[in-house]
């Protein structure tokens, strides 16, 4: 596989797909920019009174279940089985999936009713997908990545899906070809909701046209190089995780060609 | 009708207008700052065993339906109710009204409820309220702003309410008079809640005893000066979105009375 | 007593605490932030049905009252009452407790249900909880703080807690002893949720170990220095409010032992 990554973004520039997030509370905001500055439409519609029509119309659509209410989980399947119904690829973000019950019930539960396109999550929440014991913290990982390539292709089948794992190094599975993804930057991981933004970068390339399998690895490679440049654009004396967040959007916004160029693609 | 803009700008200094928001949760936090960038003192209750109580003693209330819940609509009609009662400005937002049936049952529902002094939305949302085919995209525009004067003037008359339509060139109207308002920049559309934004703007200004039609007209013009400034304030190299965020703000809280020299008003 | 504050602050590196917010949408992102910049993991899991389970393996819990839910209320109840049974410690932050009759009763009733450790708020909100008329306007204060000291002092008693005031000077209290703190810097009054974000200070400093009365001084000169910062790494020519929120994080996440000995702390 040979991927253009310049060209599968740019059919971002053209279509400008409108991407549909049922999401928490905590990042929507900064999921709904990091849509825009990549060039998709986002909208966060979010009552399962409309979610089914919503998504019909969507482009693509982000379930992360990060907060959860009664409403929320009930507009979710209602999106999610239209999306299914109708074409529209899910993208589905288990944030903290093993860290209650009621999350890991509702987790499983959601993926009974829908079926994703792409699954995008930490070493822990994969752990847990997997019926394995997981350290998570909270919503963090807690687990080593060894083995993540195996896991993310185990899952790949399980789920008939794209798995991808996040972390300092990333892998993306479809079940038959697996990357390595070694782009990024520590500071990522100190800001809030870097994990869902890369779901709704993944979401805006899926939502062009492109590939599940080209979506994960597109989505996490600009969150990986846009974080690298971020953390070059905020390095002065005095700049800290403030001014990187800033810069983090800046760089989403300002992609060329020449980034791409600074993908690390390993093939396993 | 000659306007001392930065006089009624100024109004809001002597007061500090208390501006109650029911809003969604998109945009929420950016609302509230941009209400105290304006010199404004948010609050952003939204119980249904509250809002009445907490718009009664408000300088004035938005009502934005960009996400919904039932107790969210609930408190909406509540909130309107009593500042209609008590004679509290109520500028509503219709995100997105004519993205799903739901959305448009629901915002008719509270526009029969509620009575505003201001109705502020894009030229999609406003051919929804006119029962003309919208052609939009989840909570963006798909539509052409021709004719938007006209279609202002004859809302304004239906709803007996200042009618803004915002876009490249934004037009208000109150039925009356019609003037058309061409500052702004195209960055604007590029970070999610601008919109939402405006419409605290304008709440900020209506709170501070300005009319609703003075207040339509500052709120915009505010908006639109501090998106050229933000703008060019954001213009070196590497500068992107982030950036463009940041000094839209700044911009906000550092209004002058030069600034409003740049207006450009356009009496139809 | 004299506090080692660079050593207080350093538990936090090495511990890393998992802090459980249940908190309002408008500040929710920032929150997280903040605690993250300090050194801590928030997890803002919201659900009543979980929010047990995760208070008892959280390192410390934050309970706001800012926007209220049915389900919040319940949620903060089984969290709090989780929280206390394991000893986990609880910060109550009392937003705007006496703006509306609803919020009165509400705050009352979790203050029946759960023995928080620090309550920390402001002058209006403080006299609601003495029993005093305040003068709040929406969630702001509008009450003077004279007697601020021995208001503290008599509410730790009462509650048997410690007590914080935040305000132009802030006073902290656990009923024998009480300090003033004079760091911060009036900007901190335009952005939005300085005063949330000052309970996620504390509770990550609470989580970490520290004492309930060395938190809620550690996390008050936390925010008062680095908003001293913040100012004055934001007061270029043409830099606003947007700016001064950037850099407080900027300043969040960049604290050194020198910068504690800005720290003003009056012994009453």
């Amino acid at each position: 596989m040979t991927l253009n990554l310049f060209q599968h973004y740019s059919k971002i520039q053209e279509i400008h797909p409108l991407v549909h997030h049922i999401t928490n509370t905590v990042t929507i905001n900064d999921c709904a920019n990091a849509t825009l500055a990549l060039g998709g439409r986002p909208v966060m519609a979010d009552s399962p009174k409309e979610t089914a029509e919503m998504a019909k119309n969507a482009s693509s659509l982000v379930i992360n279940i990060g907060t959860l209410t009664e409403d929320a989980i009930l507009a979710m399947k209602e999106a999610g089985r239209s999306a299914n119904h109708h074409g529209v690829p899910v993208i589905f973000d288990p944030v903290g999936i093993g860290a209650t019950a009621f999350r890991k019930e509702t987790g499983f539960d959601l993926l009974d009713a829908i079926h994703p396109s792409i699954i995008c999550g930490n070493m822990s929440e994969m752990k847990t997908l997997a019926g394995l014991e997981s350290k998570s913290r909270g919503v963090d990982s807690g687990d080593s990545m060894d083995d993540a390539d195996r896991l993310a292709k185990e899952l790949a089948k399980k789920y008939e899906t794209v798995m991808a794992i996040t972390g300092p190094i990333d892998v993306v599975s479809d079940g038959e070809r697996t990357v390595k993804l070694k782009n990024g930057h520590e500071r990522l991981a100190d800001v809030t909701g870097t994990g869902c933004m890369t779901n709704s970068l993944i979401a805006t390339y899926a939502g062009a046209g492109n590939t599940p399998f080209e979506s994960a690895i597109l989505g996490i490679l600009t969150m990986g190089i846009c974080g690298e440049k971020a953390n070059e654009w905020s390095s002065k004396v005095n700049e800290g995780i403030g001014t990187f967040k800033v810069r983090l959007f800046d760089a989403f916004s300002l992609l060329s060609e020449e980034d791409f160029s600074r993908s690390v693609i390993e093939y396993v």
